[in-house]
């Protein structure tokens, strides 16, 4: 936490420690202008191809295309349309088939400029092309960048759930240009936020607090931004140094995740009800309230991560989704299938208070329904 | 060698060793009656999915089932078309889409029953649904018991390329039932050979001098058949070992290989005019005479070599492939889109002699060009 207390630079680096697969992820704005001269110093001689969807492509790939031309760096662009639906096994053979025809070898790179629906998909194709290409990521949105920068998690959606596809594949270089963040809505910035928040509610109190302080800047911009960006990309690469293929403490990530998927699928993924960091923001809060069920939290606790949740303009009940109807069987349904299940058994990311998160195998499925039943019935009250 | 001179068991165990990756590879006859206590034993109460093709599971399927419901493990298999062409994006999706639609966990396995192509596209399969499941082999051709048995690579084919997708996906057991390539003709059985004998060359002259002496023996079956195949995995799990994700050492395992990826490709993979393990035999047999035109190898040793893949009934000339018609330009085309081209130079691996093969960087690709003029005109003439 050291940092957060001493005046911050315009540019941060965060090294992500994996052996012979570690990385630099830079943090700070006007890195979308500076990415060819970043790339060519650190991967010097690489042709790529460049993975983007047609709405971040509209606003930030002919400023990247430059970059990497005036840099000497032979780059060829894909957009895709953008959206969830993109994670498909079409869209990843297409992708695949523009790699392979721009005949990239396995040292060359695959970038993507997009949020996570373009990481993980661009990631998975250099997963798989050649058995492994190197991979750059310049992630655009928030969630992205405090998310999928760190951890090496690719993959693609299955009509039957989504990312149940995938590799693990770490990225060479993570470039996350603060400035880009300008471009997003404030209920995509929102949704980005909610992760940040997990950090500090699984195992950095002093996090948590210092955002309480500083949630408004952060959102307006400035070195604060940067500082949470970083700071929540060096919580994640500890807990991911620790554990890579996530065996064991990784899972403490998803803290609100097993709630929050279970609300997207029931959604059907509409992301004009519910995008994935509002699904994880109603998460967090109903693990927080159902630890203070179980007697593992104190009501105090539960209350103030959903203020702080709820003063950056995210959700923290499910009738706070438009739409309403989440039937308790299908939303237990849905935790069923989720894929942190073990052999059978609810794994949950519980709490004993702030940044106190911890993993509960052998969650008693009865006791997860009658919580939502209360929950639901609250609601409806 | 130690192990080939002394009196060989009905059942060898070759262990490929690879850190917290390691597994074992069982060889012997009668291993698919006996594959359901093997897998219930090393992995207990896992479920499976068994993929096979369509000729194997008319020969074996039946037997490997009773044997894995006789042991208590829950299978459903899969039967896909025989043939090359199941290595394909569409065979990959329907395959991940019935093993998630088995509800299959990350610790369940993917159970493969065939050749390669089946070895490989389940390989694939095992390795990106959930990001990596278990994955069993029981090879059914020789070729895929000395071959995909060690070394973790797995994949499909792309329209530009075979093999160009996939990963590094490493096998939790390998169960080679020596009796069942008795099913094989004696062409894939010859074809499964030129790998045996790949190993001789590289860097086990002893070996290679015992398979001269023990062919016959090879062929009608006995103990020589299992301890050659044992000796081939050790071969090729001391190079992989040495060096998992093929970046130096690994690449002597593709001796024969740039040739006769060429040559098959020539043939448009019409396995009615070249499988694979002849085109590696002639392509090892134009290494072994290309080296002697560069000065590198001795005549004697080039036709000692010849001479045993002969014996074998294999082929070692471009002219023995039917249909002929082998522009040396297309040739030089197909060696030019080889996977193991790095950053442009013609990479070859050649040899010193019997078992002294050695990785060529920087081939002059003007000298492989008049070498195979001069292949094609001899054989013209």
């Amino acid at each position: 936490m050291t940092a957060l207390l001493e005046p911050t630079t315009a540019r941060q680096t965060v090294r992500v420690d994996l052996g012979e697969r570690s990385y630099d992820i830079l943090i700070g704005p006007g890195l979308v202008a500076a990415a060819g001269a970043e790339i060519a110093r650190r991967l010097p001689g690489i042709r790529a191809m460049v993975v983007t969807d047609a709405t971040v492509a509209d606003l930030h790939l002919a400023a990247l295309m430059t970059s990497l031309a005036s840099a000497g760096i032979d780059a060829t662009p894909l957009v895709l349309p953008a959206g969830e639906k993109t994670k498909s096994f079409e869209r990843l053979e297409e992708t695949v088939e523009a790699v392979i025809a721009a005949r990239l070898e396995r040292g060359d790179a695959v970038i993507a400029l997009g949020g996570g629906v373009i990481g993980d998909l661009s990631g998975f194709v250099a997963g798989i092309v050649r058995r492994g290409m190197r991979f750059v990521q310049i992630p655009t949105s928030l969630l992205a960048q405090v998310d999928s920068s760190v951890g090496g998690k690719t993959g693609i959606n299955s009509p039957q759930g989504k990312n149940l596809v995938g590799v693990f594949h770490q990225p060479a270089l993570v470039l996350a240009d603060t400035g880009v963040l300008d471009t997003l809505s404030r209920r995509e910035f929102a949704a980005g936020y909610a992760e940040v928040v997990k950090y500090g509610l699984i195992d950095r109190p002093d996090f948590f607090a210092w955002l309480e302080r500083h949630r408004e800047a952060i959102f307006a911009g400035g070195p604060e931004r940067a500082e949470a960006i970083a700071e929540s990309c060096r919580a994640k690469a500890a807990v991911v140094a620790a554990d890579e293929r996530e065996d064991g403490a990784r899972a403490l990530l998803n803290l609100g995740h097993t709630f929050g998927h279970a609300l997207e699928a029931a959604c059907h993924y509409d992301s004009d009800r519910l995008v994935h960091g509002e699904g994880v923001a109603i998460g967090m809060a109903l693990a927080h309230r159902f630890s203070v069920r179980l007697g593992l939290c104190n009501g105090q606790d539960a209350v103030r991560a959903e203020r702080h949740l709820e003063a950056a303009g995210l959700p923290t009940r499910i009738d706070q989704i438009p739409g309403g109807g989440f039937p308790v069987a299908e939303l237990m349904r849905g935790i069923g299938q989720d894929k942190k299940v073990s052999r059978g058994r609810l794994t949950f990311i519980l709490t004993r208070g702030i940044g106190a998160a911890f993993v509960a195998r052998d969650v008693d499925p009865a006791a997860v329904e009658a919580f939502l039943a209360d929950e639901l019935a609250h609601a409806a009250a």
